[in-house]
């Protein structure tokens, strides 16, 4: 008689030895799964209970996770994989702006706005000129292009996560680059800030002491027709935080520059000039 | 300035550092565990919307989980982790049984029976008497033990699946060695099944023709002090199934012989003679 052998050694033998009869794509990623998850539990050899807590961990994560909140999505962005994810699919030529994770807080709907707009709805916070430019590779201008941007107000605070303090869409806006490429647009300088520690993932890791602070940043998402799509964030380079962002979305070429006006009165007000680089979409480079 | 430099090669050397300065127990587990997953992530390079789905796979799982139905256990399962676990925590020497995961269908609190009882309560089935001894590593009788038995009838539905068609605690029961170390007791001969596919985990190995089947088992628990808590399956060695058990329980040692009984009427009439083995419990291996 025949018995499958079950045994520390082979036991991601055995599972994947099932899987290869298995039939689409899924299969494959499981099998690579299965094998990385038995080598991780061979390695780290937890007992029972640890087992037991693990999957409490997982069960917790999910009753926590909604329309509202992912903690699934927390998770992966805090543990790097979003941002490999991110990387292995949008791996850009030298020059080109790089895509980052995009971060709980988008909320679509934002309102179009006119170029020079100030999208800080209450004033709060010290005054900010961005200015901005599209182009593509060779440095021609992206006309039309829709850029969209939301923000923290300057206590780190978005205000989807402050419904009753901040006016609706307070720190967002839609622009339309000019002729030039250029769009350019007022608001505040946003606040660095912890990600939430609330749920489980971020109970979790901020119980270990693992890092959950983002350096100030903007959001962007620009579209244009024939390009990639850019989803990124452009930081504030003299946050203290910028080494270490809970997210793993620095780069160089994200690093911003927020330089005091000249000639304005105290109390602070900066201007941000960013060049963003658009690379042809996939389809039209390869024909190109 | 310094920035972190998020690439596809050193991503997950990034991650470790920051767990390598967290303190306890878990900044090593999770460690590995992202050194693993980033790993499978590069090796299987899923797209943006394969991660989404992932996600949403992962939130499926938490959400169809709770106190009755526990779908990380049951991926757990299948995909052979909780049988690893197993192995690494309770390894055991040459001819002691070994463990096997628990499986779903456990219920305490089953009556206490004096042996010989009859635990089919609505008597539907082949007739099986289990007579069985257990005994210490030398063969010497363990008595007074502790032991707890619940099946699937013979259609392989367990009666908390069924709580409108099986009488409460139908194929439950818990017995007490004697000083031979002997119990027995009658039954009906457990019939083969497979997993509930009705939930994300099973639907989704169901989908792509994973095996889900559970050969014919009894499950049993034995406890007595001063020895190692046997959890585990006796299996029918004539079930189609045996070569596939979706929980990787079967083991050799595991595999009973149900025997027609003699001089019996048509119909079928079964017997298994069993034999646990059980080891003093870790401390006093050590200090023997
Ligand atoms: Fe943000
Ligand atoms: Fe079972």
């Amino acid at each position: 008689m025949t018995t499958t052998s079950f045994t520390e050694a082979d036991s991601a033998t055995l599972v994947i030895e099932r899987l290869a009869q298995c039939v689409g794509p899924l299969p494959a990623f499981l099998a690579a799964l299965v094998r990385h998850v038995h080598q991780a539990v061979r390695e780290t050899r937890p007992t029972q209970a640890d087992w037991r807590r693990a999957i409490e961990f997982l069960t917790e994560v999910g009753h926590a996770s909604d329309d509202k909140r992912q903690e699934w999505v927390l998770l992966s962005d805090l543990l790097g994989v979003s941002a490999l994810v991110e990387e292995i699919n949008t791996r850009r030529p030298k020059g080109a702006t790089p895509n980052t994770v995009r971060g709980p807080f988008y909320r679509a709907d934002a309102p179009r706005l006119a170029s020079g707009a100030d999208i800080s709805l209450d004033g709060i916070g010290e005054p900010l000129v961005v200015s901005a430019r599209v182009t593509d590779l060779d440095g021609q201008p992206v006309a039309g292009a829709r850029v969209e941007t939301w923000q923290a107000n300057a206590q780190g605070f978005y205000e989807n996560q402050q419904p009753d303090l901040q006016p609706e869409f307070n720190l967002r806006g839609v622009f339309t680059t000019d002729a030039g490429g250029g769009f350019s647009y007022r608001t505040v300088r946003p606040g660095g800030y912890a990600v939430p520690c609330d749920g489980p993932v971020g109970g979790m890791l901020h119980a270990i002491g693992y890092p959950l602070r983002r350096p100030a940043h903007l959001h962007f998402i620009i579209t244009a027709p024939g390009f990639e799509t850019i989803s990124t964030h452009v930081y504030d380079g003299q946050d203290p935080h910028l080494a270490e962002d809970a997210l793993f979305g620095v780069k160089q070429e994200l690093v911003g520059s927020f330089r005091p006006d000249d000639g304005t009165a105290k109390g602070g007000r900066w201007s941000l000039d960013f060049t963003f680089v658009m690379v042809r979409a996939r389809k039209e480079r390869k024909s190109a």
